[in-house]
């Protein structure tokens, strides 16, 4: 055994009392509290949840079944609660060289040993990737990238004949499978081909094979057109955005930033985190952007509930800041208040109990897509800072392969710690045997993937693309403009070819204004669209919150709800009513949790307004039930939407006060000029704001209109330019 | 100027630093900040507060407007602005003797003497009880509640023209106006009267008028009858509940405690806390009880949002705790995070910085309603403590006056922090102009009131005494028992006259049931119906949370969605679909907040299940849109419904964690025999446990009844009887 003097050290001394994460282990024993002490108490807190939970699996025995089940199966989950609990138990091993922990992997390893070399394809395969462990190759791997770090922690301690027959029966029997026998997987520039190489590299790393690391870093082939760099290369745009979005993000994240530790530490000549300008820190940054309140925002196929709390995100963070010693990573890992009990979150709780955090700089920013940086972007433009925060996500970028939605342009708005403006997520209960055993559910491709269960265009009731995959991935919208100075922050993009039959171009400005006399800026969004013959045009909000007060008297569906339309989505929603509202009336107003909004909008001819509910054409009761209103065009070949969200007044029934519950502005008007569009504000209290876009991407230009009698000129793109001032 | 000693000491002395609610008044200023020094912490932090409030108030001037204006307009207001200073403003002349708070208070009752002479009724009077200063005379009993506590703590600084001016032409002629003037509402027992009577009896102690304390006390006639003793012996039962409901109670809780409090300072040979063995006491204590995590039950007219966080209750606890220094309430008092600036609220602070508070007792309790306690009550079962406790409330109290709701026997149940089965409280949103002037909607009767709207058993989809009030005023529901033993927490009541041309009687027996292996009990309902000729019986369980599972095969109106009935709320109900389950197939699953839960219920003969959302006919948008589900049985004369709710498993969509989201109970069956009634739970561990009800209040009389064969014995009401345990 190899205890080293610190860790005789540490066995010997008392526990640092006082951490609000032990005193939630009340079933810790002494023993394994002492081992604890001396660390920071984020570490130490982390030490005793994995001690409790590897102690129980020592008390349970090893068990290595033999690969039967599917995902969700007993063997499946037997073979998951393995490779956690060998990774933990080699960990554990490494800090207290606790003879036990190392027993354990070790057996283990063994058990494997004997079973592996019996495997041929899993009997539940469910598609051509099949595992031998697991249903799926992509299991293996993750097991593989957690059994090989274990390994690497006992390997040195073992006899030798233990290490050999676990070197050949097990890590290079995996090895192999999962990189020649898997070819077309680990080949792959893709989330499931990382988690192969790392595994593969990894353990070329542990057996000292460079034949092993090499096919890891370059593919099978050897010629860099696959394997790890490959993927650094083309799986992250030049921002480090993952083109299927933040929830798989950081699913990615893990294998790229595991590994990318483990080339470090063998070969730190490679300069691994360098390399591409230091893709793998953007990246691990980018994700941690790339959330509201911690939340992750929640476009294409995303569970709603994942969180910054996430155990690829206390690895990243750890590993992320043993590389950069950023110190806005300890914020977040303050915000975690877990991580992992690695040498890198031992660095980094280090690092956070001497007080070294600093405040995450969440801010306005351009993330681009695409390898090169130019497959659309997702631009967030935010106001304010902390979980009261307003923050605006405009999903400008490409379609992000299977789990992509159809949903060019669209966008969310968050506000006082609630999605305002909604993204629907996946149709998806993760886990739950009750629904579809907890995989996507129909209604994600009937619901959730449509382009109308989004605050995107739609054209003729179909959505982009006609709902084809292969078609999506031809092309992607364009970011024509992004800017975040004082008082308007604008983000601008733009699609040709998302109807390519009706020939439709789309571009949509949305822009945070600042309102004089408004605590917190209104959303403009405005969206121009031009196609061909007589087109229908629906755009469609997804709000949260209870109707307060509607400008228009729709005529309403309160006998009988009827569906809205046959496809597309649009079969899975109630029509509560619909209106032809006139400029003065078209708004309506929401509560939600103690904010009122205003969703205000500019008439235009063959106009109307409908408001609905999902859940129609939902048998399963799969569906959440949530509202949208729609802006419709009827009959025209273009149409241009000029909308407002303004937040406004506070509602709190404890205190039974209510301020401003109408909105503060009494009218939104849309002049164009040429080739300008001008949308003017005014207020209640007499302020008179006009916000004028040249779509002129010049900085320099300068351009003059007419508003209302009067010239006013700006530079640049767009320019927010008050008029009048209140009470003038 | 009257500053005593310890004002000078305390003006000179520093400020104590460190409270979290200091650290938010970032605009006080150093010289407000120094007088709250030495003051405990919780006391410090409301005294800014005030000061903050009132400096604006005299910033702004003393602005005392002719009145004009209905409830939520300028005048009215101002004039609670107004009140609201002047007392925040005599309480810190009182704490710091500084003379601009004197002066404020002076000038604006000099203001307010001025004017009163001159006014006759409000002109925006709305109904009988019109006021002088505000549209009704509850306002101006308010605004003398609170004026005349801030005169008590100036009077005797004034020079003595200033004195007879406001005692004269201000105080006595409101106390005259509200008495003698209103007498019809003076002498009612309702909770107006007690805020005008507070108003008289206060005036009488600060201008040492025994005739307006008498008349307070006993009425204008002098004879009890009416006036607040009076009201402390008719307005709360024994148990000190208050027949309108907790959000009533709260409301009237605050004229009771401050007139109390008066009382015991002016004339503590009264012994007003002792009166009716410590009523007020018990009130108070009452309130708190009637509430989950703060939030008071909202049954009847509530507002949901109302929370312990309420002036009343900040006002209440401080009274309470300085009469009866009873340490519960400290503990209150540290939820609250506020209080009031009164010798009461220092008292109380102290207290609480000293460290002795002691958890408040919450527990399962009956409460009766009715001034002899025979009118009905409230049952609480509460299993565990804490934010994640589970608690179920019965309501088989009367009807509660015109704030009433038809839902006799119906009941709530609260978990992990969430309202499972629920209560729709009020259809209203108070002070918000766009929905009717924040007053009640029409929905609050069409929907709110009606027993379908509530957890309460329907006969031929009419309402509960027909929906008429002075029928529903006549009679109440009795309890017929209450047991919180170990395993087994009880609540049976029944009503012969919901339904008196029907001839319905009802017994609905409300049980928390522990059952081998599972972490939380389950509730059994039980509910007997018998009435004459053919009819419908509808019980319905509004739940919350989305389906996950249901045992059954409903038709389901998917691409349409019917309104379920005409009128009493049926007509505000989409029906989803319908079915009529066997026993096996009994049941649904819904999710809420990481837990399941799973409605369990036995078919009978002519019986369906009909799945619901509340929101048809609703052409305003005024409804929440929540699910229900009613069991339905037509055709008989009698009707029995065995149901179970039963929490299990978790969901944590952040690890992916999904445990037991399938229901552990296998069956659920009902044994009718003799005149008992035996109710069969198996679970999937394989666990039998019977619950048997006798119906005989008898606890000592022994019962035997054969059970699958098995003879099983139990003494008394009802009892839990394991009859085989798992895995056996």
């Amino acid at each position: 055994m190899n205890l080293t003097l610190s860790k005789l050290a540490l066995a010997a001394s008392a526990l640092v009392l006082g951490s609000p994460a032990y005193a939630q282990q009340e079933r810790s024993t002494v023993v394994q509290a002492e081992t604890a002490s001396h660390y920071p108490p984020l570490f130490a807190a982390e030490m005793l949840i994995a001690q409790e939970f590897v102690d129980d699996m020592i008390a349970a025995g090893v068990t290595v079944p033999v690969p039967v089940d599917p995902g969700g199966g007993y063997t499946h989950e037997q073979h998951k609660r393995n490779y956690r609990a060998m990774l933990l138990a080699g960990q554990l091993y490494d800090l207290t060289g606790e003879d036990r922990y190392f027993q354990f992997v070790r057996e283990m390893l063994l058990e494997y040993a004997e079973l592996y070399p019996t495997l041929s394809d899993h009997p539940a395969r469910a598609n051509q990737n099949v595992g031998r462990l697991f249903w799926q190759v992509l299991n293996d791997a993750m097991w593989l990238v957690h059994a090989i770090q274990a390994y690497e922690l006992v390997r040195s301690d073992l006899y030798a004949a233990d290490r050999e027959l676990i070197d050949n029966q097990l890590f290079r029997r995996a090895a192999q499978f999962l990189s020649v026998e898997s070819e077309s997987t680990f080949n792959r520039i893709h989330n499931h081909a990382t988690w192969a190489t790392a595994g593969v590299g990894m353990t070329g790393y542990v057996l000292g094979d460079d034949e092993l690391v090499h096919r890891a870093l370059y593919g099978t082939r050897g010629d860099g057109e696959a394997g790890f760099i490959r993927q650094t290369e083309l799986l992250f745009s030049p921002d480090g955005y993952y083109t299927e979005g933040p929830y798989y993000q950081r699913f990615a994240l893990l294998p790229f930033m595991v590994f990318a530790g483990a080339i470090d530490r063998n070969e730190p000549e490679r300069r691994i985190f360098e390399h591409r300008d230091g893709i793998l820190e953007k990246a691990l940054l980018t994700t941690i952007q790339l959330t509201y309140d911690g939340y992750f925002f929640p476009f294409n196929d995303a569970i709603r509930d994942k969180s910054l709390n996430t155990a690829e995100l206390y690895e990243g963070v750890a590993i992320g800041y043993s590389v950069t010693e950023n110190p806005a990573l300890l914020d977040i890992a303050q915000f975690q208040g877990r991580t992992v009990i690695s040498q890198a979150g031992l660095q980094m709780s280090q690092a956070l109990a001497a007080g070294e955090a600093e405040r995450f700089p969440f801010r306005s920013m351009l993330f681009s897509d695409g390898p090169d940086g130019d497959q659309g972007a997702i631009a967030v433009l935010r106001d304010g800072v902390g979980p009261d925060h307003l923050a605006l996500v405009a999903k400008n970028a490409s379609q992000g392969m299977g789990h992509g939605h159809f949903d060019k342009l669209s966008w969310q708005l968050y506000n006082l710690g609630e999605e305002v403006v909604r993204d629907y997520g996946a149709a998806r209960f993760l886990n739950i045997e009750a629904k579809q055993g907890g995989r996507y559910l129909p209604e994600n491709e009937s619901w959730a993937k449509q382009t109308i269960a989004h605050n995107a265009l739609v054209v003729n009731e179909q959505s982009h693309f006609y709902g084809d995959r292969d078609l999506a991935d031809l092309s992607a919208p364009t970011q024509l403009y992004f800017a975040t100075d004082e008082g308007l922050q604008v983000s601008v993009a733009g699609i040709d070819d998302a109807y390519p039959q009706e020939g439709v171009s789309m571009t949509r400005l949305l822009a945070l204004v600042d309102v004089e006399g408004f605590s917190q800026p209104v959303t403009l969004d405005l969206m121009r669209a031009q196609g061909e013959g007589e087109l229908q045009f629906d755009l469609p909000l997804h709000y949260s919150g209870h109707i307060m007060r509607l400008g228009f008297d729709p005529s309403r569906n309160i006998e009988g709800r009827p569906v809205l339309g046959a496809g597309n989505g649009y079969q899975h929603i109630w029509e509560d009513g619909r209106g032809a509202p006139e400029a003065d009336q078209a708004f309506m107003t929401w509560l939600l949790e103690g904010r009122f909004y205003t969703y205000r909008f500019v008439p235009q001819d063959n106009f109307e307004v409908i408001l609905g509910e999902s859940g129609a054409n939902d048998p399963e009761f799969n569906l959440r039930r949530e509202p949208l209103v729609i802006q419709r065009v009827t009959g025209s070949s273009s149409a241009t939407f000029v909308s407002l969200v303004e937040p406004h007044g506070l509602y709190d029934g404890a205190t039974e006060q209510t301020i401003d519950s109408d909105s503060q502005i009494t009218s939104l008007r849309h002049i164009e000029q040429g080739t300008f569009d001008i949308v003017l504000i005014e207020t209640l209290a007499g302020a008179q704001i006009a916000v004028a876009i040249s779509w002129d991407d010049n900085p320099a230009a300068r351009h003059t209109a007419i508003i209302e009698g009067r010239e006013v000129t700006w530079q640049g793109y767009a320019a927010r330019i008050p008029l009048t001032a209140a009470g003038e």
